[in-house]
């Protein structure tokens, strides 16, 4: 009964009730977390291995911190780590961690689909942090539990997601996360930044951000991954700024009243948001960092719970 | 009485029971690696360094694992480590570690007889990690370990190391240990690949694999390290393939049928050994990772027996 | 009553009596370190992330043994690490740690005044490990520290300061803290390693090292720092070495007889001291290195103790 996945892949694969689950979870985990002593030996004897294949620091210290506090072991292996460059296969790196005992693997991989084929071949748990541009669950599910802090429910809630979609592992995952729960989408961003077909998606699209901002609970604007773009999809950053940025000036004159202002970061100030703006009391981008430990220790704990029961995989 | 040594160098020191005192330790170690909770208070408060000067990811993120599963503290310092780039000598730098009251000292350095150098100078524990091309005890030892806990005894056991036998601080500690264990070896490589002097090892050796593989109990094949050939010992790999690749076809044409696989990783599939065969029931390279972090917890603890037993250096 | 302040920036701000109280807790804290079980849980449940900017070992390290020793959970971010790569600001960076209910900042920057910055803008207490050529308070702590223990009083103690001072933040902070225990410093130099302005530092100065050495109870020997000096401040290394660098023929010829030897190290053997000396009797070298992990913990403890009192901030 409950959450009893080996795995967290993706948002695509879950439940309105498992994301419930993991928030509920994730709220009893925020009370440790505001204990004098903010550390609990819940996962005592687990070993976790971050495995990032791509550069991260707030996800990965986010895990980091998630596992220190539920007193878990964890090691860490880079994308410059020396059986990468000898050129082992992802599978054998996996394979390998594995045989040393390893409970979790929390990975993030160019690749998309590579947490997958993982979890196929492997006894251990894989969380997905990052493949590609395909997922990123636990980005998505830090801001769905964001917004519920905020807005209590998602029932009819209006939510923009304005910027890069196209190439974007965390707007496809919030898309998908948000949908399930309830709430009503529109993307916005310049065609070359919309994914070829929209359909999928099932969400309302519009090139204007002027026209996007009225009537909006939230606006989720997305980095402007300038060091992913080998190939340009944009004419010019300029051009961006101009049509795309959220200003103050916009905000003011097209935005609802209560809007709130989030962000996954990295911010880029002065590009896809107006500086003034992250710092502003219509920001959720501190919170949404604040989330994401509660977050990655409810998931940890909920994907562990079948090995401390004494389950033998 | 038993295991009473500073540091751990090189199989060459070690006596047969020697050897077998640090295997029983680690057949202990397993014991806890198999609890729920895998994880023991044994060298708490015993700081280990990891001064790995040459990369590694399974052998430090072994130690790391066999460290924080026995609960000591552990710091990692790596090749690029600021301190080296700025000049500083092996001996200051390790000097220095140990005045931050590190008990134990894992070193990997390309210098052959580097740890050597350091025990005579230094009060903590030396654990070498692979010096050049000299030794590299704890692999060997989790060979062992791995063929003891399959065949029991090795008593007539008839093993071939195959490969890069002249540039492998892996076949050298191998050959030294199951030797004073009482194996019978062979080796088998081209002969630009041997040592030119082959009677200190007093081991049978063979150019040809066909010749090599029958009547033979384990096949361990020696990785051709591409990234550490800058002179060339070989006329090309393509020829290396043809000749000495471990394929299923040799394998079932020459091999006994009871034969076993072992390899220290990481593999190159396709090159030293066939894809399947490393996948296959034939295989323990999986199994030698498992063991390996067993046979390191077992040596951080008989080094920091006396220490724990309050022993005053 | 005591010392009671958040942040730890430098030595310019502390009055003489919380110098004694770090230094007086650092004492108890190396009782700690002679134990067998070199551990306290002191700050279990308190998170302290190192960030790094520039690159350091063992200062890096000597904080990573504090924090393991008092129990802390600790991260790591280095300057080449992705969220500063990706352009984030050194603010947002910060708050975005504090956000994941991080308690201690240490941090190492090459910017003057970073740490002053974010200690205005954070809740988290910051610790000043170096930034820029401003200060590095806990090296001048752990220099002090050092002093006392040999010297039991600071009154009168006559202290030569020799080598780069203009771009030394270990000269800066470690003068500034010998002066308000009472110390009297003269400073050593070639005139283009002097600070233009001399007379904030109110000390005696002196081109000439034959000069310097006769007389005084400590000499103080800067680091040469060849990976910093991108612009050129000396002639050549050679006539540094002439001129400047310590050798025993000097010391024997100019030195009083109970002199000691200090520096922050990492050691340039040959260029700023002579290898032999910094090996001798004379050098308390490597007891500054064990000191510093007892000051670290002392401030580290210090910092922490009003929230670990409950305070709420």
């Amino acid at each position: 009964m409950g959450f009893d996945r080996k795995d967290l892949l993706g948002i695509q694969d879950l439940s309105s009730a498992e994301i419930e689950e993991i928030l509920t979870t994730a709220e009893y985990m925020e009370e440790i977390l505001k204990r004098p002593i903010k550390k609990a030996p819940t996962l005592r004897g687990i070993t976790v291995a971050n495995l990032f294949f791509e550069p991260s620091t707030r996800t990965l210290n986010s895990f980091a911190l998630a596992e220190k506090r539920l007193s878990a072991d964890s090691i860490n292996f880079s994308a410059s780590s020396s059986s990468v460059l000898k050129g082992e296969t992802l599978l054998d790196t996996a394979k390998n961690i594995q045989a040393m005992e390893v409970d979790v693997i929390v990975i993030r991989h160019s690749a998309p689909g590579s947490p997958h084929y993982l979890s196929k071949k492997l006894r251990a748990s894989i969380i997905n942090a990052g493949d590609g541009c395909h997922e990123h669950p636990t980005q998505a599910l830090l801001d769905i539990m964001t917004i519920k802090k905020k807005f209590s429910t998602f029932k009819d809630l209006k939510i923009a997601v304005i910027g890069d979609i196209k190439h974007s592992r965390v707007a496809r995952s919030l898309i998908l996360g948000l949908k399930k729960m309830g709430a009503r989408i529109t993307v916005c961003a310049p065609p070359t930044l919309l994914p070829l077909r929209m359909e999928p998606f099932e969400v309302d699209f519009e090139y204007s951000l002027e026209k996007t901002l009225p009537e909006k609970d939230i606006l989720y604007i997305l980095r402007i991954q300038k060091e992913r773009q080998g190939e340009s999809f944009l004419p010019s950053i300029r051009e961006y700024i101009k049509d795309y940025s959220l200003t103050y000036e916009k905000l003011k004159k097209f935005a609802s009243k209560g809007v709130v202002i989030m962000h996954p970061g990295p911010i880029n100030r002065g590009i896809e948001i107006e500086s003034n703006i992250a710092d502003s009391e219509y920001s959720l981008i501190l919170n949404q960092v604040a989330t994401g430990v509660a977050v990655r220790m409810s998931v940890l704990y909920l994907l562990s719970k079948r090995k401390l029961n004494g389950y033998k995989d």
